[in-house]
């Protein structure tokens, strides 16, 4: 048995997410799509392990996938081969054979998304489904004041939606910028792990603060009890990319 | 009758073009799709007319259309109004009334085109049906060079389709830029009118130059003998963008 792990770029507004985590959709998940296509091409049943399960309608830049196989297919011809079965908004970018005790999740030691806003008062055509479309003005002082605050080693259980699987709730933050570049806002965030829609509640919450709708105090209140009602709404899933997991130390 | 002039932003690739040339399909046209919203708004049958009929596929950031309307809806409701009724891959940018003389043809005085490549061996998944994916390596500078000779007042039947109803095929372009900004290489052209597929005519033709197939004096040879087959194949119609029609002296 080999073991091989993919990195994978997808355009998720098509998919109902990695993963089904409840409910019916008439979407495919990405995860089966993908198991469809090794399936095809390994003539056996593969699982894939991603490093974290995007929800639905969030997008990839660069997502570790690994399997394993008991196929002869060359490691060689994966990246290719896939590319053929897969439609065009999945796309793998790289395929190689790893040791057999690397793990997508457990290995990932740092993980960096990018939230994009399209901050103007026209629809960009170009960005259905890729970005959040907000119009008014924003104040990037007051947020980028905010993201200062989020930076750093906290227990983020106020930064997570129910439903989280997680044990521990402490994460590190090592970087949260903020730029404007044109009419488009891109918030990156980079972190070693990220609770359930983190991310989302962070931007939901600099949103909310750029409004005037919350102060900053009430960001460090949230940090020290816990408390989700003290933050922004989370920020809905089109405008997330998960743009890069690293392994090394 | 009030003349309304609406200007326009499209991602073309879900539409058979501005208006059916020929054959059926089962994709609307963005004509008839802006013709049925307006019907609704106004009650009544409209009739409109673009500055030029995009192939299917190609898109538009800023398309002048024009109509006449016996409606009493106010000018500034238009643009709310349709963006209202239209899907979200056309997007009304602004509708004002002209006069009753101004016509989106015959007074056009400049347009600007812009034809996108995304070079590089991988797959963007982020730009399907919006460039051509084209992965070897090309030759900016003989392309540039190339370009400059099609630049000034040309009889340019040699870079028209058959199909054309033009009677003359004489067109001045004003500009011809290529420029590469990371993995993405932009053609720009601006010309005082363009010929049935001019543009991608242009831009094969530049790709094939790159390829080497194609030598300079072909280019000076097809400008002076109108000869088609002296150029290169017309580049497919999801890398073009109509960017702009200038209206003004």
């Amino acid at each position: 048995m080999r073991k091989i792990l993919l990195r994978l770029s997808y355009d998720g507004s098509g998919y109902c997410g990695w993963q089904v985590q409840s409910g019916g959709s008439p979407k495919p998940t990405l995860q089966q799509v993908l198991e469809d296509a090794l399936k095809v091409l390994c003539r056996e049943d593969i699982r894939v392990i991603a490093s974290g399960r995007t929800d639905s309608g969030v997008h990839a830049l660069d997502q570790p996938v690994m399997f394993r196989t008991a196929s002869g297919v060359p490691t060689d011809r994966f990246q290719r081969a896939l590319n053929g079965l897969l439609p065009n908004d999945i796309w793998v970018l790289d395929a190689r054979q790893v040791d057999d005790d690397f793990h997508t999740i457990a290995n990932a030691k740092k993980k960096t998304y990018r939230y994009m806003i399209h901050n103007a008062p026209n629809h960009d055509v170009f960005l259905n489904g890729r970005c959040l479309e907000y119009s008014r003005k924003l104040d990037l002082t007051a947020m980028k004041q905010a993201a200062s605050l989020m930076v750093g080693t906290h227990d983020f259980r106020a930064f997570c939606s129910s439903g989280s699987s997680a044990k521990t709730f402490t994460r590190t933050i090592y970087h949260l910028g903020i730029e404007k570049v044109g009419d488009r806002v891109y918030i990156d965030v980079q972190g070693n792990g990220f609770l359930y829609n983190m991310v989302r509640i962070i931007v939901g919450t600099l949103l909310a603060v750029s409004e005037g709708r919350i102060m900053e105090e009430q960001i460090s209140q949230a940090l020290s009890s816990g408390e989700r009602s003290l933050l922004g709404e989370t920020a809905p899933p089109q405008g997330l990319y998960l743009l890069q997991v690293d392994y090394a130390e």
